[in-house]
């Protein structure tokens, strides 16, 4: 069994900046991809921003288990139909990790339904991950604590919703904190949003972060099947229901009828 | 201090459904209205799909505490806008409580960035609600359980996100099983979600159903001021950190500036 | 990887009633580590309340990977001193599964810190558990509801904290509801509380049954090594702080001190 | 309307430790009253672990809406059936705040099920706390994040449950974070888990902590009335069924029985 994850970048940044391109000289999606398929049990494709439809046909997410989603400066590029068609693959069971400045990206606040919102510095200062929950699968083989020398800082409040696990928590060299790793399911689909990952700095390149998005990945892979209408919304007619019933009172629907929406 | 609610309407089923009109002759949202103004510390006032903007412009919601939702045939005549308008007064502190089938309307779906569906059946028939939470402030005063003798049966699996907390699980008498009261908080606003109220049935005028419904507005109230710009994600410079720090390495940004979305 | 389980049984009723040793002639503990013992990946064993410490060494604790409980009719004789190294094991790592009337087991009640009080009744009625959480590992397989012919009732309200995820909802023949399949962390820990299970009923029998139990054995499984002190509360001294300190203010405690508890 | 609370004291290190004399002359539980005492509608009365039963009896408790422990040095000397009394009277409704070196203290360890266990550093260091849930009961008045010049270290991984919202994150000097707010529900009582307050150092003299404490006071407090029987597991007769039932199968229990414990 091999988990094939999907890492869509926006890739604006590595063909524009100079700094980004030494940093990333393959693209940070491209490093991402590199690093998981190093990975026992994982294949790792990549699609781009500038790619048909995203790179994110219905076919392509038909057969992607885990998509990561690395984008800042094109969020607002990214076309609703996809973003749509995203949400729709996580209802069913795809897995979904959402890297740094995605916390603003369209598939985020689409899943979270909450502002998203956080605090910031640029000033390559360090930031230090604080496991909050030992031995959470997505803390596997990382000690209580890790340092990443240059970050942008991310500070709380962090508009998110309560998450079903706070797994990180960052301090940072400035005075703030973050919670910085956090689990949360939407329909079948499983969804890690991790914080680190500035794209002027090196942060990809860290065994310590490339462990954790790889644990990251086998969390967030549903093994179950896709579930092929995640949003149906079906009726269970009088004649079949589960105990003997006798239908009462005035109806405004017919059966079969398919239900306002 | 009176909590301002604000409940909204669609108001078509009463205006076109003989059934609906003799069953709520001064509509569903005037019922509710009715009901919640017969409480200490409680003015409630209507508005509705039909009215400019459906009632709910920035200044209404501005005065608005809590904001009650029912919807059913129309949910796609909400205008996007109004809906985003919406969710960001939640996100500022504004309380809101879902009905019924207001699970499928729009700003219920913004706000839980999930599928939202379930099974259902137009039967007339007994649902019984437990209470999960004993002494949780949405049941006050409720015993343990309590019975609507004609409803509309709604079942799991309910495609929403895990809550805060589960205040109420119904039974029905088909077989079927439903989460039909839930918490959640988007930003600095509490949502609750309460199940009975089909249109054809008199649920809203049983007591039991109107005292929940009062309990939530109580709950969801938030007596803090409201934010002014939820989704604000301020730069926080180098200049003023809160502890002492030297920028290092290569930046994207120029101080102040607004950052991407 | 082989999924090392420990089946816990009371043992008494099998022994002493004439109509639960007809229906586990082999036990209920041999009963489900037989069922177990037939997935792929699963070893199980099984102690009982008469062994020495129930079964449950410091030897036995350390090569279980997931502790299955079931008791009934003599919680009160449960040692304190193993329900401590129970949950002792369980902060530590270890799985556990608590089945149907160990809901009054003393390392349940334990873990959960609270009450975990029920309503019952005993009349062989008709139990139908609906999936709360589509796709969840626990649910794999599963089909939307099923049913178990002849259950003793559990209602609502159930007394125990909120979980990190509902997966099952029963509804009751005579007009019950109640949450039946809870998830909880304690610790490195993961718990799940699954309701059926009455032994004069062949529950343990039913296929639907054996598979959840199943899953919830691999869901509970934690790969990870053991935690060696789980309780233990370390100082970190000033000398060796992660960023620069210099102490101030008057101290209680000497260096390397082993602080109160 | 007044809520009753009462300050439950250690009272050791107030009447052996000079240090701790002179900066709490009125000692810790005292002050805390004094400054609740302030407050509109909040009555506080103090006891101490040196009182008969500490200070701790069922009347006492009865009367007692928000129970406050701080406790530190003589956690093993508060007798287990206080302890026990203590968290009925939680699962009846009554709420309660831990503060600081009360997450070893035996009440909430009992209440959480959990190790509790952190790692800290006595140096008198600066901590700021950061609300992560913008505009949440406790947070009322509280600005983004606000400091403590000089207090004890508490750093993460803190063994506690997942709660049902962090409200508090801290940043420590020396490198470390905490999430030092939490909520949890047990039974009918709200608890809330308060970080800061080491006794040598005069935190309990500062605004902004004492406006925590009391917004946590008006959150914890449940204005319905106390249940009787918090524990009980009432059996509902088959001749007293909700819905129609007949008995099938076997039993073990007879009519009224009170149940296994």
């Amino acid at each position: 069994m091999t988990i094939r994850v999907t890492v869509w970048g926006e890739n604006v940044h590595e063909q524009k900046n100079k700094v980004v391109a030494e940093v990333y000289p393959r693209t940070m999606h491209g490093t991402i991809a590199e690093f998981l398929n190093r990975e026992d049990g994982i294949a790792a494709t990549t699609v781009t921003l500038q790619d048909p439809e995203h790179g994110l046909t219905a076919a392509k997410l038909a057969e992607t288990d885990v998509l990561i989603w690395w984008g800042h400066a094109a969020h607002g590029e990214v076309k609703d139909e996809v973003v749509e068609r995203v949400a729709e693959a996580v209802w069913s069971g795809m897995g979904m990790i959402f890297l740094h400045s995605a916390h603003f990206s369209k598939p985020f606040k689409r899943l979270m339904g909450a502002p998203c919102n956080l605090s910031w510095r640029e000033a390559g200062e360090r930031e230090r991950l604080w496991v909050t929950s030992r031995q959470h699968p997505i803390a596997r083989g990382i000690p209580d604590h890790f340092e990443i020398e240059y970050e942008e800082m991310y500070g709380e409040p962090f508009g998110v919703p309560e998450p079903l696990e706070t797994v990180f928590v960052s301090w940072f060299q400035g005075g703030e904190v973050f919670r910085s790793g956090l689990t949360y399911r939407r329909g079948a689909g499983n969804i890690f949003y991790f914080r680190p990952g500035h794209e002027t700095y090196p942060t990809y390149h860290q065994p310590m972060v490339q462990k954790v998005i790889a644990n990251g990945v086998r969390w967030a892979y549903n093994p179950e099947g896709r579930l092929a209408n995640p949003t149906d919304a079906p009726n269970r007619p009088i004649g079949k229901t589960l105990e003997p019933l006798e239908e009462r009172g005035p109806r405004l629907h017919h059966d079969g009828e398919a239900g306002y929406r």
